[in-house]
């Protein structure tokens, strides 16, 4: 049984985490995954080490968890419900307002240093790059997923479509964009793939 | 006026420009960009240091012959014209043949390695990112946009799609699941890819 800490426990066990969160981003952006460490998070954030280790089990951890706050704080801070993808009826206007979101997100350096740092550890390691992936990219690629299968089902999307195939077409030249800097991250551009992916590009 | 050199010093520096390049992928595979000097590729080739010299100005220029290099080769092994996009007539066959041959290439481990260690920096490193993408990856995307761009010309894509976009529908994917390991790399995915960026997902 978990014990219900006392309110002042949770307010300041709540700023600790905050600064854990905001001292594990800072440090991976700054110094990279693989110099980066529990005692240097702890260290930033002003706590003990033990501090730390009371909630999480390593560094990879902390940092997932501070990538799902991350996430969340910016998508409410634009006016999204994080990690969601509406379902108005309207596929292409779903799909174009989702991806708006994402571009803005990925502009904002306070995400864009430490996921660059992260992704290009996962590039290298392939049990962190896997582990990240599974806990973060994957449960947002499952819910574009499910809305091409809501479409599926109302006739907006083609039967034999394999939606986590297609869910691609949009996500992935936005993520080539941004990790490999191979082009400019707009809305017109985003609003354009989801067109494509859609409508295909030959004559109908 | 380049002087010709005679037949022996040729074979002697193609010998040793062939040592140098395989010297220089393995060794960024093994240790990582930042770590790969041009000492430490010469030591390896089994050359001076002012051999290298003689021929690049830096690492950053060996690397990207070698990768130029690995690529025109592992082209030539799989019977496909390196650095090119055939124009048969048949787009979805065009598109699908020169995608198998890049699954092909990025399941080589001897181009996985140095490949992955190159992209991880770039990155990180926003000028070796560049360069390594204007100079390696945008010459590849000008093929496909060449190939889209004939076939507005015959009619098998609309005149209003940029095909430098379009191209991506079915370039990123594959490239994002090679990067993240996000998902299998196979012939099927990447037919299936061209087949929904050329027709899309929504009913016809």
């Amino acid at each position: 049984m978990v014990k219900q800490p006392a309110p002042d426990a949770t307010r300041r066990s709540d700023k600790s985490r905050r600064a854990i969160y905001a001292a594990a981003l800072a440090l991976v952006g700054e110094v990279g995954y693989p110099r980066t460490t529990v005692e240097g998070i702890a260290a930033r954030a002003g706590v003990g080490k033990q501090t730390i280790y009371r909630w999480w089990s390593s560094k990879a951890d902390v940092l997932l968890e501070a990538f799902l706050d991350l996430g969340e704080r910016t998508a409410r801070a634009a006016g999204q419900e994080p990690y969601a993808v509406p379902d108005t009826g309207d596929l292409a206007a779903d799909l174009k307002a989702v991806l708006r979101a994402t571009v803005d997100e990925l502009l904002e350096p306070l995400f864009e240093v430490p996921a660059r740092a992260l992704a290009a550890e996962g590039l290298l390691n392939e049990q962190v790059g896997r582990e990240f992936v599974e806990r973060l990219l994957q449960p947002q690629l499952r819910l574009y997923a499910d809305r091409l299968r809501a479409a599926q089902d109302s006739g907006a999307v083609r039967r034999d479509v394999d939606p986590r195939i297609a869910l691609e077409l949009f996500v992935s030249p936005l993520a080539q964009r941004w990790l490999q800097r191979t082009g400019p991250i707009t809305y017109d551009y985003t609003d354009t793939l989801v067109d494509y992916a859609l409508h295909g590009i030959t004559p109908r």
